[in-house]
């Protein structure tokens, strides 16, 4: 069993040495992941620079790249096999809803699928510097196992948020829907010291809609929320709308 | 009408000329691109490094980021009024199948969607450098008017690619789900002039499944294809399945 682990949080990360770890239970694990954090990288792929690699320890690989360069740098060229499975995360911080659409702990997994391989997020869902990653590695692990056993359905995989409390008192599994959030971006300007305006991208604290069956739901009870995503976006209930229109 | 024009050619790409040119015809247009091409950035957003911009002219803005940053830049600070219809594009080249979640142009549709905004993106399925960006331009002209006078499914944006044809050469609009294609991906090592490996993210030519009703389909009969996409990656199908997992 060889599983390939990414992430987006970059490869000093405590959620990816954490998974790392665990999953070195049921297979061999090799790393191949940001040189530095790349959140909110979504499936981003770096085509006008190259890419500089740097194996910092035995099966532990540095890339100056995306999480989906590193998918592609791990199975396109870094391993002598293709894996059996990819792990990317742990995220620090939740992949919720409409966010899963920037997440570049998601899209490694997507990445993955394209390829054929099965594949799953992890994100633990919370911002604390005191995140509790061995107890979200171990439900990894489970989840990691289960994928083994049973495949995972054709073009899917999987978007795991587990709530951040000691094992023991995490509730169940729950397979969820993706839920919505009420979106409050902002851009912030300022004045730098040579009197030129800069701006930064901005974000209220997120509103969640909390819908029964929904990741947020899941996760604000404590439960692990496992979202099965696929890559086909076709809003099928609009075509037959649009297809009275006039173009 | 106000127009929000943006792209991930860059600012200064004739795609993107042609269709603020274009949409002049039906509402005031505000351009904010990338200051560069920045093609694949998927759904990313510069989270790390402040933003500048510069206005090359009126209503024209360069934005040294991803075309989300700068639907955000457009919305929340450059523009005085929230716009009537965010249009992306024209692409030089098609954004069809799973390649549209890679894409900075389809992104910057889906970013506006988050925002409650009705957004079309439009890219020209060829990568000839003689791109018939005019005829392209004229169907984004009727295809907006149609969402306008419509308006669009809630949640839901449209993913339109126009063949590369004279206006008069080009097959009635279909309106069709997202294909899928068969994916190659590879990665080349180089050796630089001081001896050390660099690896560049590649890709064969790709193999697309040509499916009825896909947008593949279409393109490749000189239809437009018009694709309804929604932000939720949910397999529904595949939860009964999992939920007879035991994690």
């Amino acid at each position: 069993m060889h599983i390939l682990v990414t992430n987006d949080d970059g490869i000093h990360a405590p959620g990816i040495l954490a998974l790392a770890e665990a999953l070195n239970e049921i297979g061999e694990v090799t790393v191949v992941a940001p040189d530095r954090e790349r959140s909110a990288a979504g499936h981003s792929l770096t085509l006008y620079s190259p890419l500089r690699v740097i194996e910092l320890k035995k099966c532990f690989f540095s890339v100056d790249g995306t999480p989906t360069d590193c998918v592609n740098m791990g199975i396109h060229s870094l391993l002598p096999f293709k894996p059996d499975l990819v792990v990317s995360g742990i995220n620090h911080g939740p992949n919720l809803g409409d966010d899963i659409t920037y997440s570049g702990t998601v899209a490694a997994a997507m990445e993955a699928t394209l390829m054929g391989i099965p594949a799953i997020a992890v994100s633990l869902a919370t911002f604390d510097s005191s995140a509790n990653f061995p107890a979200a590695a171990q439900i990894a692990v489970r989840v990691a196992r289960q994928v083994i056993a049973n495949g995972l359905p054709v073009d899917t995989f999987l978007n795991v948020n587990v709530p951040d409390y000691p094992l023991d008192e995490i509730n169940p599994s729950l397979i969820t829907r993706q839920g919505k959030r009420s979106f409050v971006g902002k851009v912030i300007d300022k004045i730098d010291p040579r009197g030129r305006k800069y701006y930064w991208i901005g974000s209220d604290e997120p509103d969640f809609n909390d819908y029964e069956g929904t990741d947020f739901h899941a996760i604000n009870r404590r439960h692990v929320s496992i979202t099965p995503l696929h890559l086909d976006l076709t809003n099928y209930e609009s075509m037959k709308v649009l297809k009275e229109w006039k173009v």
